[in-house]
C-alpha cells in the first residue's frame, strides 16, 4: 500500500500510471492464430480446443439439449436472482433508445437521426475458475434490445468439452442466438472472418486475458469494431468522515479480489479515515478465500490525502477511475467536478458490486485511464445512429446560395452544380 | 461503368467490395515518424515540415495576428455562407444532448447517465488544392457545444509557411483554442505523444491521406481514441420513375469528383431510369474542371437493376453506403428497411451536397461499408457518458440478495461481502 500525502500535480501522472499492458510480443502468435483459423476453419478451432483447453469437441456448436439441461442444474435462487438482474439491466438500457426529434435547421431543411442495430455482434465470455454469467447479461440485454439479430456467444469448454450451466441458463435468458464451444485468440479470430460454424460479426465484445486482448485489437486492425480497449479492473473511493470505513474497505477487497493487477485507490480529506480505513482492510482481508490474491493487488493500492477538496477532485480526473465510489458530505462538488470515470456509486449504500450485478447500470467501463476518452457500454455500442435530411425547394432556395459559395471556395464545381441545377429547376 | 441486372445475392459481397486501402507497407515508415516525433519534438516536426511540404516554419503556432488577417480576404459572401453552415450544424447538434433522465430499476435504486466532453480534441485538416475548411465546421462545432477544452487543429502549410485564409477564418469561427502549421503523420504523431508547443490529445478526428490514416491507426495502437476507419468517399442513389435523372447525375458527379478512387452507385427498378441518367451524367460531365478525376471514379461506378424492391433494399444493406439518396415512390419502405447506411439524403431537392456544407448534419461519416457497425460524427463523439447510481437502504435490500446470490456463483466472494456487510448493519 502506498500512502501519499497532498502530492504535488507534478506527480499526479507517475502515481496515476497504470502498470503497461505486454501485447507487443504476442503479435506473431496472435497473427499466426488468425492466419490458421483463416485457412483451415472449424478444424483450427477443434485443434486450438484440444492444445488450449485439452478439450476434444466435435461439435462448436452448443445443442439445444444442453442448454435445456442446464436449467436444471441452476438453483432456483439463482434464476430469481438473474431474472432480477435481467429485468433492471432491460429496464435501464431500454430507457436509452434514441428518440426520433425532428429538426428544421432552416425553413423547408429538415434532419434527424434514427437508430439502428448493427446486425452481428459477437460477445466473449473467458471461462477459467469463475463462471461470468454475469457479463453475458450486461452484452446480450443491450444487445438485444438494439434489435440485433445474430448474438454469437463464444466461451472455451472445460477439460470435459462442457459449458458452465449458468452461462448456458443465463444466454438463453438473454436472447443470445448461439454459442459455440471455442475459447482465446481463435475465438476472436473466428468471429472476425466466420469459419464453416461460426459466422462473422461486425462488432466483438467481452473482457479476456491476453491473449484475448491483443486478439481483439488484431481483429480492430482487419475491420471489426471492439466494445473498447481493456485493462485491469479499478476502483476510487473518495471517503470523507461520512464514509463507514467497514464499506469502504469491503468495496476495495471486492475490487482487489479480481486479480493480482486490479487497481485499488481510496483518496480522502482525512488522515484518520485513511487509517480506518486501511485497519478495516486488514481485518476483513484476513477472512476471504481470495485472500492471496486481494493481498497482491492491495500491495499497488494507492491512498491519497488531499487537504484540499478540489486538488482531490481533479486528482480523480487525472487518475480517471473505472469505478468510482463518492461517499462525502461534499457528493454535489465531486459529482458536479467529475469529468473522467467510467460509473459514479454515491453514497454508504451503493457498493460497486451493485453496479456489477444487478442495478442495472452496464459493468463493461473503460479502465487504465480510458475513461478520459470512452464511455461505458450503453445501448449505443450495439446501434449506429444515421442522419436523415429532406430538403423541400423553400429548403434548397434558402440554404443553396451557402453550398454554392462554399463548393466553389473549396473547388468543388460538381458539389455546387448539384445545387444550381435544382435552383434552375425551381425557378423555371 | 460497371452494369448488373438483377444480379444473384451470391454475388452482391463481391459487387458491393471495395478496393483495399494498402496501410501495411507504411508501418515502418510511420513508426519511425512517430519515434522521431517523440524523440525530437518540435524539432522534428520542423525538420518534416521542411522536408515534407517544402516550407520552413520557425514558430508552429498561428499568430493571433495571422488569425485576424484571415478575416480580411475573406469574401462577405462566403463569410455569410460559413455563419449560415455554423448555425445550422450548431443546431442540428445541440438537440443531441443527452437529457438526465433518472431510473428506478427497483424501489430504492436510481441510475442515470451524464454526458461529459473529451476534454482534449485533435482536428486533422488536410492541405492540398482544395481547403477543407467545411470540415472544421463539422468537427470542431460539435465539440464546442460538447464543452471540449481544447480543440487544437492541425493542418500543413503552403510553401511560404502560411495556411489557407478560409481555414483559420473558419477555425476561429468555431472555438478552436489552437491552430498549427504542421501536417501530415508527424501532425498525428505530435497529437498521441505532446510536444513542446503541441498538446498530446485524447481522440483525433477528421480525413487525410494514406499517411494520416495509417497514422490514426497507429496512434489508436497506443491508445490515442480515433473517429473512425478511412476510406474514399461513396454515394449510392436510388432512383425510380419520379427521379430527376439531371439531378440524380450532378449527385453522382459530385461524389465523383473527391477522388479517381471514389464510390459511385445508382440504383433503380428501371433499366430506362439508369440509362437517362447514365447520358445525364456523360453531359453534364463534359463541363466539370474536375472532369479527369470525376472520369476515372465513374470507371469504376456501378448501375445496378433491380425488379424487385425488397432485394434492392438488401443490396443497399450489403453496400452500406456513406451517403445514401432516395427519390422513390417507395420512400417509406426503402427508409424503414434501410439498415446499414452513413446518412441518408430523400427526395429530389436534397443533394448530398447539402449535407457536406450547410443543411446541418455532420459530413464525417463512415465509408468502405463501415456504416454497417459504425455511425457518422454526432455530438456524442465528443462525450462520454457517466451512469451513475445511488442505493438508499431500501435499494440494497431489494437487490442486496440477488447481489450476494450471484457473487457467490461467482466465486466472488468479497463482492458478496460488500453487500452483507450493508445489510447487516441495516438490521441493526
Amino acid at each position: 500500500m502506498k500512502f501519499y500525502k497532498n502530492p504535488p500535480k507534478s506527480e499526479w501522472a507517475e502515481i496515476c500510471s497504470r502498470p503497461a499492458l505486454e501485447s507487443g510480443n504476442l503479435t506473431t502468435i496472435i497473427e499466426d492464430i488468425f492466419n490458421t483459423v483463416a485457412t483451415s476453419g472449424d478444424k483450427a478451432l477443434r485443434d486450438y480446443t484440444l492444445k488450449f483447453d485439452n478439450a476434444r469437441i466435435s461439435e462448436l456448436l452448443v445443442s439445444q439439449e444442453e442448454i435445456e439441461n442446464a436449467a436444471a442444474q441452476i438453483s432456483n435462487e439463482l434464476k430469481v436472482s438473474i431474472a432480477l438482474a435481467i429485468n433492471n439491466v432491460r429496464q435501464f438500457h431500454s430507457a436509452q433508445k434514441l428518440e426520433r426529434t425532428i429538426i428544421e435547421t432552416s425553413p423547408g431543411v429538415e434532419c434527424w437521426q434514427e437508430e439502428r442495430p448493427i446486425e452481428k455482434v459477437g460477445l466473449y465470455i473467458p471461462g477459467g475458475s469463475a463462471p461470468l454469467f454475469s457479463t453475458i447479461i450486461m452484452l446480450a440485454v443491450p444487445a438485444q434490445i438494439a434489435g440485433c439479430k445474430e448474438l454469437v456467444l463464444c466461451t472455451p469448454p472445460d477439460k470435459d468439452g462442457n459449458i458452465n450451466p449458468a452461462i448456458l441458463y443465463t444466454a438463453a435468458q438473454t436472447g443470445v442466438t448461439s454459442i459455440f464451444k471455442v475459447g482465446g485468440a481463435q475465438a476472436i479470430a473466428a468471429l472476425t472472418y466466420g469459419t464453416e460454424s461460426i459466422p462473422a460479426v461486425y462488432k466483438l465484445f467481452g473482457p479476456g486475458n491476453q491473449y484475448v486482448t491483443a486478439a481483439k485489437q488484431f481483429a480492430q486492425q482487419k475491420g471489426v469494431a471492439i466494445d473498447m480497449p481493456a485493462g485491469p479492473s479499478e476502483l476510487l473511493v473518495y471517503a470523507d468522515e461520512t464514509a463507514n470505513p467497514a464499506f469502504v474497505a469491503s468495496d476495495l477487497l471486492s475490487q482487489a479480489e479480481h486479480g493480482p493487477d486490479s487497481q485499488v485507490v481510496c483518496v480522502s480529506d482525512s488522515e484518520k479515515v485513511l487509517k480506518m480505513v486501511q485497519a478495516e482492510v486488514d481485518a476483513q482481508l484476513a477472512l476471504l478465500p481470495r485472500k492471496d490474491i486481494a493481498e497482491k493487488a492491495l500491495a499497488n493500492s494507492l491512498f491519497v490525502n488531499f487537504d484540499v477538496l478540489k486538488e482531490a477532485s481533479q486528482f480523480i480526473n487525472e487518475y480517471a477511475p473505472e469505478h468510482l465510489i463518492i461517499c462525502s458530505e461534499n457528493e454535489k462538488f465531486l459529482v458536479k467536478n467529475t469529468l473522467n470515470a467510467g460509473s459514479v456509486f454515491l453514497g454508504n449504500y451503493s457498493p460497486e458490486s451493485a453496479g456489477d450485478y444487478a442495478s442495472g447500470t452496464n459493468h463493461t467501463l473503460p479502465t487504465s485511464g480510458y475513461a478520459k476518452t470512452y464511455s461505458g457500454l450503453s445501448l449505443q455500442a450495439f446501434t449506429k445512429k444515421i442522419t436523415f435530411q429532406r430538403l423541400t425547394t423553400q429548403g434548397i432556395r434558402t440554404i443553396g446560395p451557402a453550398i454554392e459559395t462554399m463548393a466553389e471556395a473549396e473547388g468543388l464545381q460538381a458539389h455546387k452544380n448539384a445545387v444550381t441545377l435544382r435552383l434552375n429547376e425551381i425557378k423555371k
